[in-house]
């Protein structure tokens, strides 16, 4: 067997191809099932992303355009293609990675109540912990696009015509100096957060490349998809709460009784943010690194065992170890 | 020999090296041949880019910088660096995305005309298949410049010049309001679809990397590369569409009777949408998917056989595969 | 034994496992040593890189903010997230750049002094080689936030504040024009050089993925990271110097007698890109051609052969030859 192998190989090498041995022919069904499934571990995250989208797309044409085409007979209709597009990118990319973190949360809350590391977890959650990578990616798409569309705003004729009728105004009412030292910090320090917490998720990004993640280890790879990935959404939420300021306590931004847009969509990163600084608190943290080194105060360590290896007969290693041990 | 070739391998492995087997010395003419050519098979698609790029500099310069200067004396060298340079960019990077796509649809009515799959495609044809890999990837380098360069045009100290001066002739005209909505819509939507097809040419151009290309499988690569690189043009097309407006049908626009070069550059990506449109029309797309499914109304399949097998022999079996069935 | 380790392959493949052979038990040290050390390499080139930042931006503030709240009570303060922020990291990028470069030649001078290749070099220099593929990638990263930060500049609050009190002041003084052809050049020229030289840094930092750049050969991937390295730093320096024009002789821009930052930045490319042009003066060109093709001038040749062996078993070819021959 092992020696007609190696013969098929030798004169497939002489034929000038490169073979490569996918094992027996009783692998063949998986080998040949690749190509069936499009983009298999890819549906609920883009399902996710279109969901929030139409939602986060809604509630600021509800806000932005409805509210003030009904109260002030106002038409703001041109800002659908950018400006509204543009309030909905960075709500559903934040609200993503939030998703990402959370999902690693309720394994390690899953872990503490049932005090052992060796109980399964709850399908729809096994399948989120392994869908955070392309939660991940997405989420870096659209902060991408978040990004060319914020840089593109001072292309457009709008801004251009109402910074003209500024001035305008100024002149008319012969203000020589229009300077407003807090709006002045608040956007400096906004856009710097901004590109801070985008630099951090490009890195994210960089390193879920194939080539790239096989040259790290396993140390690396965990610091930069956990430790940084949590700094990006820290900086990210600054962002937006900078981006937002006084206005969540101003009554006039709560058209239609609704929240400006940015309180909806920092309301689970602020809750995953919360809820990361609980699991580092000495008592949390302390015992969920006792379960993570195998600590099992229910003796179902023998009883699992079975399972783990039926376990790992079906879906390969990596794929159970990952989601119990980075991104939490 | 098999056996001595372990004992070597296993020799070099305990000096710390990862001995890879190339294969028998036979192959060692071909394992050195490979760093005598300088990147082969960019060489076509980069003259394509050079000579594109030197007609639209030329067109673009004739039409706004000679033209102004010759007709009224208006000095407007000033523009080179940024603007001309920024219209040369994305008129070659269309250009040749469309290119992409035209070999695949030189292919298709080749098939179509021929009636078989199994005619040789003329030499010419299949030098442009199997560039269309590098021509994708220079039209995508040479879009994202092109979206550098637009992004930096508020950056420029001649923009703030002719603000300031369309401020002053406002106020003095007294102006107060000097709002075009169709301009503003206009410049809103032709910004927001540039960002779109930009988008979808980064998802081509990561696709490309090779070790992300390799963990797709042959569907999804295709629908990326294929549906979404045309989806990819359409919108570039609308992008140029959105940009030129009514300046098609302008007479002052025909400066030497030339016509504005967004017209010269989008006309081949026009018709590249038309043939693709054509291809999906019911009749011709029935008989291409026969035709790619193996018929043969010429009986050549079996003369050809003996050819294929050559081809397969000298070029491996994915150059030859490739150009038949993804990108039409 | 090697019968054993397929038995034991052969069966881990049926567990639908792909096993790879890393060698005998001996090895299993050092696979395991791997994760020990987090990003072993990365460390010098960061180290430099922030005690870089530190002294650019201490230097930034000292003459930015302090300067003009010293000697006229101008509170500044403001420009310290964006501004000061992104005059430091265009310094410490095309330093980094620069030192990658440097490096190379430093390899040069010992050969050409010593009159030999087989020579070694002392430590820091051998691990300043070493350390030039992570020095660019950090420099690239510097250059990508830094550009990040120059589109961002139009979006500020601020730019439109003072923008809208220079269109004030135009009118109150009533200038018609206040266009000024030499600074329309100058920023023109200048964003244009920026934009290419970090389409060339793209490049490099794209062929330093792993997969691109095995699929390189190596006249290839030297051509791209050697002569386009030695491009992107001399566009860089143009880029540079466009942004200081004269002020490098104007008394005004000495604040506390420091030189404006710019100058302070260029020193060192300006004097890699001499050290370039005097490498390819054709004497020096030549004897260093000659040395590299294996001539030596002290016999010292057999003498190292056996240390070169030594330096082979331990670190792998690859690290031993790359430093020799390319990027200088």
């Amino acid at each position: 067997n092992s020696k007609a192998r190696q013969l098929v190989m030798e004169l497939a090498r002489q034929l000038n191809f490169h073979p490569v041995d996918m094992g027996p022919l009783s692998l063949s069904r998986y080998i040949e099932n690749i190509p069936i499934q499009l983009f298999p571990g890819w549906k609920g995250p883009v399902l996710a992303a279109v969901a929030l989208s139409i939602f986060f797309f809604g509630y600021s044409f509800a806000r932005d355009i409805i509210h003030p085409y009904v109260k002030h007979k106002q038409s703001d209709f041109y800002k659908i293609p950018i400006e509204i597009v543009n309030h909905t990118l960075p709500s559903v990319a934040i609200t993503l990675l939030a998703l990402v973190y959370l999902a690693g949360q309720m394994a390690a809350a899953h872990q503490l109540y049932s005090g052992t590391k060796y109980k399964q977890f709850p399908h729809w959650l096994e399948g989120w912990l392994q869908s955070r990578k392309q939660l991940g990616l997405i989420s870096f798409f659209l902060a991408a696009v978040h990004v060319l569309y914020s840089l593109c705003l001072p292309l457009r004729r709008s801004e251009r015509y109402l910074l003209l009728n500024t001035a305008y105004q100024q002149i008319n009412a012969n203000v020589e100096n229009s300077w407003n030292e807090e709006e002045v910090w608040r956007v400096e320090m906004y856009v710097s957060f901004g590109i801070m917490s985008f630099g951090l998720m490009c890195l994210l990004a960089i390193t879920s490349i194939p080539s790239i993640s096989n040259s790290l280890n396993w140390r690396e790879f965990s610091f930069i998809q956990s430790t940084l990935g949590y700094i990006a959404l820290l900086i990210a939420t600054f962002h937006g709460l900078l981006f937002g300021w006084k206005r969540a306590f101003d009554e006039d931004a709560y058209r239609f009784y609704l929240p400006p847009s940015f309180v909806v969509s920092l309301a689970l990163p602020v809750c995953v943010i919360l809820g990361k600084v609980l699991m580092l608190l000495p008592c949390v943290g302390h015992k969920l690194h006792q379960i993570r080194k195998g600590q099992d105060t229910t003796n179902q360590a023998e009883l699992c065992e079975m399972h783990w290896i039926n376990h790992l007969l079906t879906d390969g290693l990596q794929e159970v170890i990952k989601p119990l041990d980075i991104l939490t």
